[in-house]
């Protein structure tokens, strides 16, 4: 049986004592199973994004530890950034990659979620799949009035944390901790510099415009292309795969005899995602990812260590 | 810097008693660094074949071990199978896969071949892009007349091997030792009975036909799905890219009115040749592999090894 593979988005409220940022990240590097594949320092945000991949549990742990260091030494009374925040440890989401189902993974938040709080006596709320209150999926309603509103609203019934009083850590503040899928950054390019054009398939394609479910999406102009793009976050790209969302906009595009210029792939993507869009315009049948010779070979490290 | 990745299938003149086949395998099972993907041993052909990818010193020290073991247990005056075979060891190819380049893997070849001579005192040939002499890319001009008829040719100059004097190891024969590119087998069915019309297409999309330099292709029945397919091998898909040989050939069919089926690819694929086809079809501009999160995992994975 292939090992379970998650990717985890950890981010800290500090951007900018590089003391603090490298203490907090240093569990990151050592922990054995888990890989860090980026961290992000942003002054303006005071905040620390950190992306890792890796075996469940090695992830836990090295998130365990770093958010020892954060609530440590981090103030929200003192905290001042851009981003909008509530926790020294802001959010943690856990995101199935291989080998676990999302199932599996909400049940590893809301185990983390507990161990967070007996560890380090901060309150938490689940959130995304991981939500208990159906009014608590999204993070910026839980987030709401950020840390300094939170301290007094905390107190009514509806704001009251999923675990722990409803009291803030002096310090620390509160966490959001859940599960989430893998959010594919997908944008198309047009060549046209009628951004009306972007902004009403933009609207088309997106859930909220009757679109597909696992759609968001907005219409921009790139000026200094001379072209307009419609740029989509891909929330579930097993509900919808990205070839079919691409081929919508061309569709939608063609009305106006607009074709699509080129596309982007921003930031990271799983491999399954590339391969299901490549599998339909290849038009391969029972293609098997383990005929993938470097995912065999991944698949083989892994069982080794 | 990526570490060097390569697949190496050697080739072992045993196919039926199972100490010695599993005692040839077992330096690829405990070598660190060097991992086995499969192995096949035919009874009828009396042969191992055996499908590795690792580091290339890895991969050297275990083909190297193996190769020990095999010299040692097999006899080929004793040995027969349907399988055209000289050595007992018969031919170890290299192939890079990603951070190397054919001209390193060349080197990688002959540097190993020099290594297997001096160990082991079997004659070797180069072949394919290691060759030396140039009528002697193809293994089967090599091999011609096998073990037996090899014992007496050897002596005659244009049969001499490149290392070694002119004369088979009494037990062990001559080993063809080379580098090659990763063989892409790729298969296209056809919405038609017209076995004709494959077969055309076979010839036009091969390179001997005019077509494309890095494909061979051949046209058959496949009667119990009631289609025809183009089977193809693209020995460079670097140079030939999947979606050309598939697009080429839906634009000839086209001709006839008959239409893709279907697709299959047959065993192992390295990512990129997979990559480079999608990003043609979804028209992803400046896409990097890097940007897939299971190769960056195996990039992280190996360089902590």
């Amino acid at each position: 049986m292939a090992k379970q593979l998650i990717e985890c988005v950890p981010n800290f409220s500090e951007g900018r004592r590089q003391d603090v940022i490298e203490a907090i990240v240093k569990p990151f590097k050592e922990q054995k199973g888990c890989y860090l594949f980026d961290y992000r320092a942003d002054e303006d945000h005071n905040r620390l994004v950190v992306s890792l991949a890796g075996e469940p549990q090695a992830i836990c742990d090295a998130v365990m530890a770093a958010s020892k260091v954060a609530v440590e030494k981090i103030d929200l009374n003192t905290h001042q950034g851009a981003h909008p925040r509530m926790g020294a440890v802001d959010v943690i989401p856990f995101t199935p990659i291989s080998g676990i189902s999302m199932e599996e993974c909400v049940e590893l938040s809301r185990d983390f979620g507990k161990r967070f709080h007996e560890e380090l006596n901060v309150p938490v709320y689940y959130y995304e799949d991981a939500a208990i209150r159906p009014d608590r999926t999204r993070l910026e309603v839980i987030r709401k009035g950020q840390y300094e509103g939170l301290k007094e609203e905390i107190t009514k019934p509806e704001r009251h944390p999923d675990l722990g009083e409803p009291k803030l850590h002096p310090t620390a503040g509160a966490t959001v901790i859940g599960a989430r899928k893998f959010l594919v950054a997908f944008n198309v390019n047009l060549n046209t510099t009628d951004v009306e054009i972007a902004k009403t398939i933009g609207k088309r394609v997106r859930s909220s415009g009757g679109g597909f479910t696992a759609v968001k999406g907005i219409g921009l102009a790139l000026e200094d292309k001379g072209m307009v793009q419609v740029s989509m976050n891909i929330v579930d790209y097993d509900k919808t795969a990205i070839y079919r969302a691409l081929e919508f906009i061309r569709m939608e595009a063609a009305r106006w005899g607009v074709t699509v210029n080129g596309t982007e792939v921003y930031g990271m993507i799983p491999i399954a995602a590339m391969l299901d869009s490549a599998a339909y315009y290849m038009q391969i049948d029972d293609f098997d990812p383990n005929q993938v010779l470097e995912l065999k070979l991944l698949e083989l490290m892994r069982e080794e260590n």
